[in-house]
């Protein structure tokens, strides 16, 4: 059964029915219009003059001749523009696709390069960043500026100013797709070159919903408070911080950087209901002075994410946060997050595990032969729900691998108990994920291994109270007399020369050999045994 | 920027990512597997016993050739084979139709051959209905029954046990898209015919979500209870009741008919959380005995629908209910409610309103020219989301009017105060035009409602010479002893002292009932045939 819709419009009624990113702003502008939807520093940015900007900066998008489904790529800090620069993507039908600002010049361009972006939205900040790259990427354009003072051009390109861009606040009409593709988030490339994630509207509004749902946001008398110091350039950030308080209403506060005596002062001035910290964050804020004396009632849950941490410092923020529940969140790119999600109790029986699915995810355990497995047994975790992402961009083969068996292929390793809640072993891959960001292994061999000293790297995490994971190498020198100590000084020179910084290990070590499977692969579990000890 | 994933097989793609409300059962299943999903009578039904049986009566109904998308009638009470029946049919991609069971026959049977139904499942207490009706219609070729003792035919068609057609609990495996038609409900046909209206999927699944966020739904180590005893034909019951409290992992109770005693037992026993019910069910609650003895602090919600109360009401319903809100939720076929439902403050300082938007919901009002209206401005309420209905079966020119201006019509007639808050005045073909005035009924039916002299009034516009249509009311007095003649000159002397002269009925007539829907809504259309006459 089908409904005869010939007589009506068709732009009408994807107006009237649609599941669109960017009619959440709209909506959440219809009643909270005066409310303060983004603290940015000091700067209070209502909903009202959120939408305003967002609708008139995707509309200069579209006058600019930005096409449909077209990539528009930022190299943005977190500030309301960002917000504005999203949901002005979303309702003009365009891809939002915000750079990882940790990432070196080179993967960078290599990322500019591979979504054939020809738009870049930057903050000044940026502008040397796209001098270094915009000489090779020929195809960009259009590079818009934010701020006010703004060179005439970068490397060539004429620039425009952000607020010349988003100058006519008239609502954009335009048909948007309940899958057509929302942004475009890339991986940080656990194995090779980074993939582009392509997620949906209609992924990222499920995502938001259930998020919501999961971390009780309140809407209406009233409602949630969330400080945001993790990069917006990230879908944690940006699809479980952001938009479920905009969604439902609330304030997003954006303070400028994390230092944790600033940070308190913010969630006691403006009252936060809800934190989102990584492990070694929480830890910097217990201990800061200001967590005796500082009013922090008004937070009711504390999310960690990226680690389990150790119950001491769970029971410390609980006993700071008198009026807060603590709990782990957990999902990647391709699943937008949270994909798993702890229950209250689960701090007191299960603190170590991931938790159960959230509400409209299906977790499970597969065998390499795409055969489910039951509770207890160990195999790759997968997926499935419409939070899911639409593949990755430009890359049939990764697709396929992701997809494989009718599931989404996590790359975890983890088993499921008897209640369905998932425990997490390992990595099906090598990552490394160090204060918060993911770091590949791969990466930074290829790095060490260009330095004509030494002739085998390994890379892996070692547990590490203030990193999560510290990134350490391991490399077998091609002289073997080489004195070890300056050889690893002049390693990590070298790496602090061609890496981001989260990227250069934070120790090396040099051997005489690696342990190897009998076909000659490097055993990363074997070094990492002997580290852990 | 597309995916490319020609690599995938279509179904297994759709399976990772797809929005099907038959999934939701599967994912409450896979964690609450062992929980009761539904306590039909004394019968406990847990996840996973349901969940088993949809699987297996959608794959029967596969079996026994039922296509991709087409309609399976249900002539089913509340029970859990509706919910089974339900979910099967949701996981095979069949369009569930439950059919109003308080029609007559002969609009029933229209029902079943506008649809163009093939295949009926029926509680054998509905079999003589079906001997009347299935004469007429050929087409139906198919009769599941429930219970055990089923005669081997109906007016010459097979029939089959539904536990006969639900054998095989292997889950499902079609192509679901998120667009695809999960229900075909009739509209009541308060005018002409009723019409067939077709929602997807995605509608509902996000209606869902948007309602459990709204009524405050915990999932996990709590969860809801909510005792459902209006008629799960409609969208009321099955939609903002049933799916929401089943996608949280919650309990459904289902009595047998609604007694007021009863009611209490249950809602003591089985600790129920929230609580959906008509304005003259909760009147029949305050009355009761047991309203003073139970034991309802379990209760956090009681909703009420169709219309608001008495403040009087309001009031000892909080007082009954000690730990509960009480709130007014609105909605309609054709837009999964709640579409706008109110705060908890709202019952303070706006009790007779609406409400506001639910979360995925666009709220505005329009004049005939299609043009939206500034707040305070009357005019028709319009809706744009993504849970406005897919549009009516085999009607274009209903969906025409229905879509136009790209907005869904509700057919209600209301404004928006400054606030963004719903204030409705009368159902469109309800508005009485009297003298070149718009007289709301609802608002002259306030008025005759606040006589303590009588539980029951309709208001309604009756052809009229002088005035066009006469204001004309119809009233059941609490004492069936009183003197009509005495009564009605009462109560238009109570109307000069509370409304305008033009508002004002003409007459008022008494009588021992009023007409109604299955859900207790007043015919205004029949009282207006009648007058006419």
């Amino acid at each position: 059964m089908r409904p005869d819709l010939s007589g009506i419009d068709p732009l009408e009624l994807n107006l009237a029915t649609r599941f669109s990113v960017g009619d959440m702003l709209t909506r959440s502008t219809q009643l909270f219009g005066g409310r303060t939807a983004i603290v940015d520093g000091e700067e209070e940015v209502t909903y009202a003059r959120l939408d305003a900007a967002a609708e008139a900066f995707g509309r200069g998008l579209l006058d600019a001749g930005v096409q449909h489904q077209e990539p528009v790529a930022f190299l943005l800090g977190n500030s309301w523009r960002f917000a504005a620069s999203f949901f002005g993507c979303a309702k003009a039908g365009l891809v939002a696709l915000p750079v990882n600002l940790m990432l070196a010049p080179e993967d960078v361009a290599w990322i500019l390069a591979d979504s054939g972006t020809r738009i870049v939205v930057a903050d000044p900040v940026f502008l040397p960043l796209l001098e270094a790259v915009l000489p090779a990427l020929p195809a960009i354009t259009q590079v818009v500026v934010t701020g006010d003072d703004v060179p005439a051009q970068v490397a060539g390109r004429d620039t425009v100013r952000w607020d010349d861009v988003a100058t006519d606040p008239t609502p954009v009409r335009v048909l948007v797709d309940d899958r057509d593709t929302l942004h475009c988030l890339y991986t940080s490339g656990t194995t090779a070159r980074p993939k582009g994630v392509l997620t949906s509207h209609l992924a990222v509004h499920v995502g938001v919903l259930s998020n919501a749902l999961q971390v009780g946001h309140r809407r209406g008398d009233e409602h949630s408070v969330l400080p945001i110091v993790l990069p917006l350039f990230h879908t944690t950030a940006l699809d479980t911080l952001l938009l479920p308080v905009l969604l439902t209403g609330g304030t997003a506060v954006l303070p400028r950087g994390f230092e944790p005596e600033g940070f308190l002062e913010v969630v006691e001035r403006r009252r936060a209901t809800h934190l989102m910290l990584l492990p070694m964050m929480y830890a910097a804020l217990l201990a800061s002075p200001g967590i005796g004396t500082r009013d922090l009632s008004s937070v009711r849950l504390c999310i960690y994410a990226m680690a389990p941490m150790p119950q001491e410092r769970i029971t410390a923020i609980a006993a700071a946060f008198p009026s807060a529940q603590v709990l782990l969140g957990s999902g990647q790119t391709e699943c937008v997050p949270a994909t798993v999600f702890q229950w209250p109790s689960h701090q007191e029986t299960k603190a170590a595990s991931w938790g159960p699915s959230t509400v409209t995810v299906d977790t499970q355990v597969m065998d390499p032969g795409g055969n489910l497995l039951p509770p207890g047994e160990t195999g790759e975790i997968v997926y499935r729900g419409p939070h899911v992402m639409s593949g990755y961009w430009n890359n049939p083969a990764a697709n396929t691998a992701a997809f494989a068996h009718g599931w989404f292929h996590s790359g975890d390793v983890g088993h499921l108990d008897d209640e369905g809640v998932v425990w997490f072993t390992d990595r099906v891959k090598d990552m490394v994920k160090t204060g918060g960001e993911n770091v590949s292994s791969v990466e930074v061999e290829r790095v060490l291994l260009a330095s004509p000293e030494i002739v085998e790297a390994a890379v892996i995490g070692v547990p590490d109270d203030r990193w999560g994971e510290a990134v350490t190498g391991v490399v077998v020198p091609a002289d073997p007399g080489t004195d070890p100590a300056a050889l690893a000084e002049r390693l990590l020179a070298h790496c602090r020369a061609h890496l981001a910084g989260f990227q250069v290990p934070k120790r090396i070590e040099v051997r005489t050999g690696l342990p190897k499977t009998a076909t000659g692969k490097i055993q990363k579990h074997e070094l990492r045994d002997e580290f852990r000890g």
